[in-house]
C-alpha cells in the first residue's frame, strides 16, 4: 500500500462536517460581519512549516467548501512532503474563507502531527526490522476515534483493534474470572476461528503459562526490550507459530530497541498525542 | 471560583455518552462474550498513578453506568490529587465493567493530562502575577471542544474564545481587507457595545498604529517575552485602559517570563495535545 | 455592517435541511403520488405580500433543491424589499415542488416576519439615537435558536447573548447566593477580562449599590423609560464609563422612548414572536 | 377527552432534552462558575403570571432535571388555571437551577402562550357552535413542530394534518395539472378508502365545480363568514355528506363568525406566534 | 398513479446514506487498503436476477457516489422489469465501488424483495377485485419504516397507518377501558372529522356491536375468508356506508381468497419479511 | 458461551430507544388521547405463541419505560423458550402502555424470529458437526445491523464480518486488480498480521490457485456440499492449516450436509429475514 493511497478517498460525511464547522461558528462570524468585510474576494493558502506526512486535507477542503468558498487540494492524506510544501488552496468571499479558515487548518495541524509521529515511529523501527508491523491502540480521544484512525493510517500503522466488538484480546483482566484459562483459551479459538487470539502478559512466568495455548499473538504490556528478547527466545524454543507484540510505552524513541529485540508487531498510542503540525495560512485579498 | 466546583455538575448527556461507548463497543464485547465471563461479579478501581488535577471523572461513571454497571466518584473534576488517589469505584457484572473500561479510563486520562497541563501553566505565571488571567484558544481538537474545554477549565484557565460567533477579535486578515482600520474599529466598539474589542498584533509598530483606537485588549501573537515588555511599556506611556494578552508558543516553560514582562491576559493552546495522565485500573473479580 | 450582507453566505447544514423537509414530509407526498402528478414539469414563485425585511430565502432555496426541484434566488437575507418582490424561482417536477413548497415558504415567513419586525423596532430607536445598539435577549424558541438569530441579524438587531457560556450577566438571583457582591464583582473583572461584566437591576437602589463596582453594563430589567433617565443621570453623576441597558418589555413601540431616555442598549425578544410575513407563492405548470 | 390528558404523559427523549439544554449552555455557565456559587443548596418556583392553559411543564421538568436538579410538578399540560398558579417547584444546587432556569422558563412561556391562544379560539367557536372542530395547520415554525402540535392539543384543538405523507388534501395547485379533475378525485378515493379526501377551494365557483366529486370536506380558503355560509347553503342543497372548513385568516377574532356561518370545521395557523404566557420564576438560596 | 413514479423522486438525506456508508465501512475498507488497489480505475453493473419489482436503486446510487464512484440508474423504484434487466452502472476508483458495493446492493436487494412480494400479493387480490385496497401495517422492521414504506409504496400497496399520530384505529384494547363503546365511538367521529374511524373486530358478535356506530371501516382480526364473506353480508344488510377490511395472516397465497369474500381493503405485512431479491453485481477493472 | 449471556446485559442508547418510539408515536397516540383513556391503569403481558429463541426483550422494555409504563423482564435474549411462555410484563397508565405496546412487541418478534432462525441453522449443523462455526454476513437490512446481529448471536452465531473496516476478505472482484495475487496475499499477510487473511473462491481451480498463498480461510462461495467436500480434501492433501468455510445459499435446510462435507465455517444470511416470531399480547385494565 503506497502511503498516498489510504484515506485520501474516504469522504468525511456531510453531516460531521457541518458539525466540526458549527462546533466553531455556531451563529456566524461575528467579527467579519460587523466589519462588513464578508463579500470582499479573497484567496487562502496553506503551508505545512516543517517536512512531514500528510493528513486532513481533504476534510479540510471539505470544511472549506461548506463554509461557501471553493478548495483546491495540492497535497494529499498520506503524502510526505517537504517543509513549506502547500497543502492546499482556497478563494471565495472573504466571510467564507474566515468562516472556514481556523478550523480546517487546526484539522490538519491535528491530523498530519499524528500521520507526522506515526511516521517517524514506523522508520525508527522498519531501519531495524523492515517487515515489523506497527499497530496503534484503541486510546483514541473519547468522540475522535474515525480522524484520529485515518492520521495513523497516513502514518503508515494500522488500528490494532477498532474496539471491542471485532478482535479477541484477552487480559488478565478477564483470565482472573477463569478456573481454567487454558480450556477457555481452546474453547476459544474453536469458537471464533475468523479471529486471531491475542492474549496480553506482562511477565515471562506469564508467557510460559500461556504458551501450551498457541496464541496466535503473546501481547507483552510494559516490559523492557530485554524481557521482549527473552519472550521471543522462549517462543522460538517452543518451536510454535506465535507471533509478539510489544506494548505499553512504545514510543519512537524506543521503536527501534523494540524491534532489535524481535518484536513482530510493536502496539503504541503515543502519536495520537503528537504535537500539532505547524501550518502557516495567509488569507488576503485576491 | 474553587477548582472543584466547575464542570463536576455539567452532565453529559446521555446521547454523548452513548455515542462514545458505541464507538468502543458498537456490537459487543466478543472476548467477554466468547469467554462467557460476563455475569461473574466484579469491581473495579481507578487511580491516578501520579499527582495531577482530575478531570473526567464524572462522565468516566456515567460511562460506566450507561455500560451496565454501578459507579461511585471518589474525587471531582478539578481536584488536584496525590499520586496513588482512588478516582472511582464500580462495581456489576464483569461484561458491564469490561464494556465500560477502556472507554472510561481513557477519557480520565486524556482530560486529566490536560487539566494536569493547564494547571502547571497556570501556576507558573501566578506565581509570577498573582492575578494574571490565563484563557485557551480555540484550537481544540476538532469534535472534543466540550470536553477539551472542561478540561482546562478544570485545570484553571477559561476559554478565549469558544468559536466566532461570540467574541470580536480582530486579526491582521481582517485588516488587509478594510480601507481604514481606525474607522472600522471605532464603528465596531459602537455596534457591539456587549463585547471586548479585541485585535491582534505582531509588531510594535502594530501596536502602535492599533493604539489609537484604544482596543479592549491588544493579542500579540508569537512576540517574545521582550517584545511584550515593549508593549506594556507603549500602552502605559498611552495612558489609556488597554489589557496586553501574549499568545503564540505560550507554553509552561516560558508562562513566567511571559507573566513577568507585565502580560495581562495568556493565550494558550498547550495544554490541548498534553500527554494523557496515567490512570491505573484494577478490575477483578468480587 | 449593510443588513445584507450578514447572515446571506451561512448555508444550512444538509442534515438541518434533510430534517426541516421530514418534518414535513416523512413518507412521500401523498396526494400528489396518488394524483399521479410528480413528473410533470411545473415553476413556482415566491413573492412578499407586503414591504418588509427578508430573511430566510437562502435556506428555503436549499430546502427546495434538497426536495428535487431548482431554486433561483432573486433576493437575499437582510435585504429591504417592497411589497410584490419576487424572492425566488424554482422549477423541477410538480412532485418536487410541491414537497419543498410549504416548509419552504412557511420558513421565509416566519424568518421575515421575525427581521422585518426587528428592523421596525432598531429604526423606531435609531430615529431617536442613532448609534443606540438594540440586542435581542436568549428567549427563542427552544430548538430554533439558529434560525431566529439569523433572522434577527437580518433586521440589523445582534444576539444580546447567545447562552450562558460566553456572557457574564449577574442576576439578582446570583447575588442572593453571594455575601459580598462587589468583592465578587471585582473577582470577577480580574478572572475574566475578555467579557463584559453586565450586571442586572430592576430599582434605583439597586443601581447605587452597584455602581461602586463600576460593571460594564448596567441591565435595568422592567424599569420605565422614566427609571432608564433616572439611572442615566445617576451614572453620568458618578463620572464613571458604565452603559445603561434597558430590558424587559421593550418593543416597537416604546423603543423610541427608551433611546430618548439615553439608554445605550435595548434589549428585547419582542420580535421572536412577530406575526409571519406573508409570502405569496404560485405554483403552476411549466 | 379531558384537556389534562393529552400531552401530560408524552416524555420529550432525552436527546431532545440535552439538545435544548447544550442550545443555551453549551459549555458551562459563565457567570455562575466565575461567581463560585454553584453548589450552594437553592430552590427554584415557576407561577403563571395571568390565567390561561398550561403546556411544557412536564418538558421544563426534565430540563431541570437534565440540568442536575430535582422537579416537581404542580400543574399539567392541557390544564386551565388562574394567575398565580404554581407550575412547578425545584431545588438543588444553584449551578444547576441556573442552568435549567431560562431554557425551561422560555419553554413553558411559549408553549403556554400557544395552548392558550389556542383554547381561546376554541372557546369562541364552540360558544356558537359547541361541537365544531378546530384544527391547526402544518405551518408550524420549522423544526418545532412536535412541540407547538402539543401545545394547541393541550388548548383543544387537533392537527388539520402532521404533515404530506398522511392526508390527501388537494390544492389549485394539484389540480392546475390534472386534465380531469372529477375523474382524478374518484380515482384518488378509490385508491386510499382510509384517508378523508380533502379539496381546497377559494370561490363558490370552486364549490359548484367540486361539489359532483363529493369529496369528505371542502376547505374553504380565505373566504369570508359570508361565503362560507353560502358554501354551506350549496352544500346542503346538494343533500352530500361533506364537511365544511374554513381556513386562511382564522382567529379567535373572527372564529364565532366562522362558527355561525355553519363552518364544521375551523382550520387556524393564528396560535403559532402568540405571544408567549408569562412565567415568574423565583430562584433564591435554599 | 403509475408505479414507476412513487418513490423514484423522494431523495434520501445525505445524513442517512452517509449512515449507513458508515455502517458498513467505519473506517476505511481494509482489504482494498491492504491490496494497494484503491486508485485503479473500475467499473460496476448492477443486475437483477429474477424478474420483479425495482426499489431502492436511487438510493443505491446515492450510496456509491457519498463512497466516491458515479453512478447512473438504468431503471427506477417502481419499474417491474425482466431476469437479467441491469439496474445500475457506475464507474470510478476501484477503492470507491469497493466501499460502496455490498451496502447499495444489500439495499437494492431488500427493498426490492418487498416491492416484488407486494407486488404478488395486489395482483393476486386485483385478479379477483379490480379496485380493492392493499395496505401495509405499521410492523415495519424498527428503525427502518421509511425505507420499507418506499418498498411497499414501489410494489403497489400504500401504508394502512403510519403510526399512532395521524389515523383513529380502535382496539379491543381500547375498547376494554370504555364504559360505553357506541358513546365514545359516536364522540370520536365527532371530534375528529378529518379521520376515518377505523374498528377492529375479531367475531361476527363483534361486528354486531360495533354497526350501530356506523364506523367508516370495520377491520377484521384474524378472521378467515369465510367470516369476512358474513360480514360483508352483514355490513349490507345494515345498509351503511362501511368499509370492510381484512387483516391479521392476509399474505400473497391467500389474497384472492379475501378479496373473493369482498373485502375492501387488505391489511397485511407480510411483504415486509419477503426473501431479498437477488441481485447480480459485477466489479471489474476498467 | 451460553446463549442466555451474549447480549442480554447490552442496553440499547437512550437516544435509539427514543428514535424507535418517535418513529411510531411522532406526536402523541390519537386514538387514545381522543377516547380519553389515557391515565385508566392498564398491565400488558407479552408471551411467545411458540416454541422458540428470545431476543430483543431488553429493549422492549427499555421501550415501554421510554413511552412511561412499567415493565419487569420475564426471560432473556439468548433464552429458548417453550410455546406459551411470558416474555415480559408492563404495567401503567393506558396511554403509555398503548403507546409502546407495538414497537416493543414488533421488535421482539423481529428479532426473535431471526434468532430462532439461527438457533436452528446452528443446531442442524451441530448435529453433525459439533464444533463447526456459524457466522451471519454483512448483508444485514441497511440501517439496523446492531439489532440483528444481537439476534444472530442470541441464536448462536457470531458475525462473519462487521463490516470492510476490521476484517481481511479477498474477493475475485479484488483479485482482478492484481497483477500478482499470490505476492499480493504474502504481503497482505505480512502487514496485518493481527487478521485472519480469508480468500472467497468459487471453484476448485480457485481453490488451487489461491492454496500455495497458505490463506487463514477459504471461503467458497456457491458451491455445493460436495464441491465443500472437494475443496476438503484438496486442503487435506495440501498439508496446510486452511479452515475452509461454505458460503453462499446456506439455510437451515442444507446446514448439516455443508456439515458433513466438511466445512469448519458456515457462512449465511439467511436467518435476517425469517418470519417474526409470534408473540401474543394482553393489554387490559389492572
Amino acid at each position: 500500500m503506497s502511503r498516498t493511497e489510504c484515506g485520501s478517498s474516504d469522504m468525511w460525511s456531510p453531516e460531521k462536517i457541518a458539525a466540526l464547522l458549527a462546533e466553531d461558528v455556531p451563529y456566524g462570524d461575528l467579527t467579519t460581519d460587523l466589519l462588513g468585510i464578508g463579500s470582499a474576494p479573497a484567496r487562502m493558502v496553506f503551508r505545512l512549516r516543517q517536512a512531514g506526512v500528510v493528513a486532513g486535507v481533504e476534510a479540510a477542503a471539505q470544511l472549506i467548501r461548506a463554509a461557501g468558498g471553493a478548495a483546491e487540494l495540492q497535497s494529499a492524506t498520506g503524502a510526505r512532503v517537504e517543509a513549506g510544501t502547500v497543502l492546499l488552496r482556497a478563494e471565495g468571499p472573504a466571510g467564507a474563507l474566515h468562516r472556514g479558515w481556523k478550523v480546517s487548518q487546526t484539522l490538519v495541524e491535528y491530523l498530519s502531527g499524528i500521520a507526522t509521529a506515526t511516521a517517524a515511529l514506523v522508520e525508527a523501527a522498519r531501519a531495524v526490522s523492515p517487515h515489523i508491523a506497527v499497530v496503534t491502540t484503541r486510546k483514541t480521544f473519547p468522540g475522535v476515534k474515525a480522524a484520529m484512525i485515518e492520521a495513523i493510517k497516513a502514518g503508515g500503522a494500522l488500528p490494532h483493534r477498532l474496539g471491542l466488538s471485532e478482535t479477541v484480546l484477552v487480559f488478565p483482566e478477564h483470565r482472573a474470572f477463569l478456573p481454567d484459562t487454558l480450556a477457555a483459551l481452546a474453547r476459544l479459538k474453536r469458537e471464533a476461528p475468523e479471529k486471531r487470539v491475542v492474549v496480553e502478559v506482562d511477565t515471562l512466568e506469564g508467557v510460559e503459562a500461556i504458551l501450551p495455548a498457541a496464541p496466535d499473538i503473546l501481547q507483552c504490556e510494559k516490559m523492557a526490550p530485554e524481557g521482549i528478547a527473552e519472550v521471543v527466545a522462549l517462543v522460538r524454543a517452543a518451536g510454535i507459530a506465535v507471533k509478539v507484540a510489544a506494548a505499553g510505552g512504545v514510543n519512537a524513541g524506543n521503536a527501534a530497541a523494540y524491534a532489535a529485540a524481535g518484536a513482530d508487531i510493536l502496539v503504541t498510542s503515543a502519536p495520537y498525542w503528537a504535537k500539532p503540525a505547524d501550518v502557516k495560512v495567509v488569507l488576503e485579498p485576491a
